[in-house]
């Protein structure tokens, strides 16, 4: 099967067969992958995603719920399921997933489902609900392979294959002691290639990264970047395995804080769903303006005190907003390379140090260079060189303070401890407007006037 | 070993340790990951990089060019090897970042290098060197297990195990016939599972996702995000297998996207290096500089229509500036969620028209909050309540603009075949500077003069 983009057509084929019964729409249906009728969910009201999943075997239902994004709200409808049908499609996902979903429920309806669930598997969901969404823990599966070190091969591999029955798909085999305490990990490849009196304490690989259940989402996807790894092993304090986090986890981590990025750096909430109705958008974005309102009231009280400049040299205005505008863009142009440095790796003193000469200078060009095209504008058709030269000195100063401010302030909101992303953009917007302002009303005051 | 934080101290450490003798380098060396050493390496200078690769045993020299930055230049360390030492790294290599290692040289040194080494490897290479950095083909590795749908268990578990030597890790086995052209998918779990009469015939799965060589990359990494896949194959145009491309592979593509993304955004070229010097940051940056400031000029020729109304009331340039202000804040917020979903998944018609509705209604919302807010202080605080009127008229009108340019230019530009990230942030910047001069401005001429 090659993948084909999904379309209208298609919505409207399972719209139609949603007329008839079921037989007709489970044929239509069997044509697509779980993954696509997941994002097909998205256009579909709530009783015919219900039908759907209510209709289709569990193994197909659970592969549709993995795949809707939280936005879609998969938790609703497996609350919404016949008990039965729930129980078998919780039994078939991974506890991950599981416990993802059940989490965005209210507690009474996490221990009705828990309730009528098979005992061992709501003890493994009730245990992961207990990690915040965003660790390693909240991201582990328990369900992985394990073999003891002492074991010989022949044992381990009727082991490995007993464990794998259940698994959809498995990665790396983890060697435990009897305590469950993690000493290493095994390469399926390896112990199928060795002699059968080979023990598993021989094949054991102790050169292997490891995280802590409480670990952040966002540096465990980094490690697994940086080491290039397929899987990880989530441990507890005392070193017992609890679980691991797979690679295809983490891109969900990743596209995840990548939107967050964006959305924080352009000022809105990360909490913000992409597709959420508008009553979310304005509380998420609402304060924000107003925190962007007071500190443009604080830039324009500058403007007000150069009334008089203003009102004997009314191109002032039209001059200042360019300078101001411009610093902005350069201040963000500034700010963008920072904080994404800043997130792929960390900058040493020295590197922060760097950036920050490094932005000045830029500035310090791109300044020059605005700042003589403004000066040929105010020389030929403003026919004023003074003016020109105000322009140009506003200009040039103006785009070295973005540049410091858009290196630096992410630098500094890193280094106390502040997400860079979210507070620079004000921040610098600020800055960049107050100097804007002040430079040319301030210079042409002295010079013009 | 748990990963830790490379900082300065380590830095010291390889330094001081260079000064030494070949023993003692060595022995600090071996206390890091190859990944560590890679990230390391962006602090020191080229000698010591050239002196460390050649010392180390190749198996690791390539993990550390592999894990180096294509903006750390791994291609500049490997010409400048022994000859007999760069031929066995290469070697060490996966063919697919050899490639894109050698695809950074100049053409007289790739085949300088190619012809050093061993034939079937530079006839590999070769071969990728054809296929686009940023597709499918370049992204693949030619290294694959692959079976022939005829063979037998013991045929083919023999044929797993020969072919796995020479890999570090493998996640799918892939079979083909006679001609090489893909027959489907093969899990080691399936074969190893198996009856010793059962036949690759009976266990190929049908039911897997494949890309065409000349796929673009961002495809790619949608597809294995999407479909939850740890590896995809890669085949000609006659379905004949090439490669296949692996999760941690995307991971890279990923983060270089999501990197991109980011600086188009801010108005930087998204070829803009992260840690590049000076003049790569002018001459990337520049060029958008320009752009914004000739639009700049538009906005303030508005400005310059209205001089009667600034030089009568003064106090109008300094409300202009925050309600333009404010309308670049709100379209940027719509424009960040607009871009983000966008890069997600596509959106139909409807979602398209739902999404400009809904930025309509938010910016009004808005507007008026804030219009409320600068009414409250034109009426407290200027004693002008019909100014007051003119601001709240001016800021809710802006941020309705804001919001439907903000949302509907980069569906626009995504219809018409352009990338939305690039050209937005300037377009709306102009529509938004230009009416939240014009408004404030020609509401105060009608009503206040």
């Amino acid at each position: 099967m090659q993948s084909f983009d999904l379309d209208r057509t298609d919505v409207l084929r399972i719209k139609n067969a949603l007329e008839g019964d079921d037989a007709a729409l489970e044929k239509v249906l069997s044509e697509y992958h779980a993954s696509e009728i997941a994002i097909l969910f998205e256009q579909l009201p709530q009783e015919a995603k219900e039908r759907i999943i209510n209709m289709l075997p569990a193994g197909i239902g659970s592969e549709i719920l993995t795949e809707m994004t939280e936005e879609a709200h998969p938790e609703e409808i497996l609350i919404s399921l016949e008990p039965e049908k729930r129980s078998e499609i919780i039994e078939e996902l991974d506890y991950d997933v599981a416990t993802d979903i059940i989490s965005q429920l209210e507690e009474h309806e996490q221990n009705e489902i828990l309730e009528d669930i098979d005992q061992e598997n709501a003890t493994s969901i009730r245990a992961l609900l207990n990690y915040d969404e965003e660790t390693a823990g909240g991201l582990m599966n328990s369900e992985i392979i394990s073999v003891n070190i002492n074991q010989d091969k022949r044992g381990a591999l009727a082991e490995i294959i007993r464990q794998s029955e259940e698994m959809e798909e498995f990665y790396t085999i983890y060697v435990v002691n009897d305590m469950n305490v993690l000493q290493g990990i095994l390469s399926l490849k390896d112990i199928i290639k060795a002699r059968f009196d080979v023990k598993v304490r021989d094949l054991v690989k102790s050169d292997y990264v490891y995280v802590k259940a409480d670990l952040d989402q966002e540096e465990v996807a980094r490690l697994i970047s940086q080491y290039n790894l397929t899987s990880i092993p989530v441990v507890d304090d005392n070193m017992k395995l609890l679980g691991r986090i797979t690679v295809d986890d983490i891109i969900d981590v990743m596209e995840e804080e990548n939107t967050e990025d964006i959305l924080k750096i352009s000022g809105v909430s990360e909490d913000e769903e992409l597709s959420g109705n508008w009553k979310d958008a304005v509380k998420s974005r609402l304060p924000w303006l107003i925190i962007n309102l007071a500190t443009a009231f604080l830039a324009a009280s500058i403007i007000r005190n150069f009334d008089a400049t203003v009102k004997s040299l009314a191109v002032i205005s039209a001059y200042m907003t360019i300078i101001a505008g411009m610093g902005g863009n350069t201040a963000t142009q500034a700010l963008a390379v920072t904080v994404r440095r800043i997130s792929l790796s960390d900058l040493s003193d020295r590197q922060a140090y760097n950036t920050v000469l490094k932005e000045f200078l830029v500035g310090m060009i791109n300044g020059a260079a605005n700042g003589i095209i403004v000066f040929t504008v105010a020389f030929f058709y403003d026919a004023n060189p003074t003016l020109g030269l105000v322009l140009f000195l506003a200009m040039t100063g103006n785009l070295i303070v973005a540049g410091v401010t858009g290196a630096s302030i992410p630098l500094i909101l890193k280094r106390v401890g502040i997400d860079p992303a979210v507070a620079s953009s004000i921040i610098i917007t600020t800055f960049t407007d107050c100097i804007g302002f002040f430079l040319p009303l301030w210079l042409a005051s002295k010079l013009l006037l």
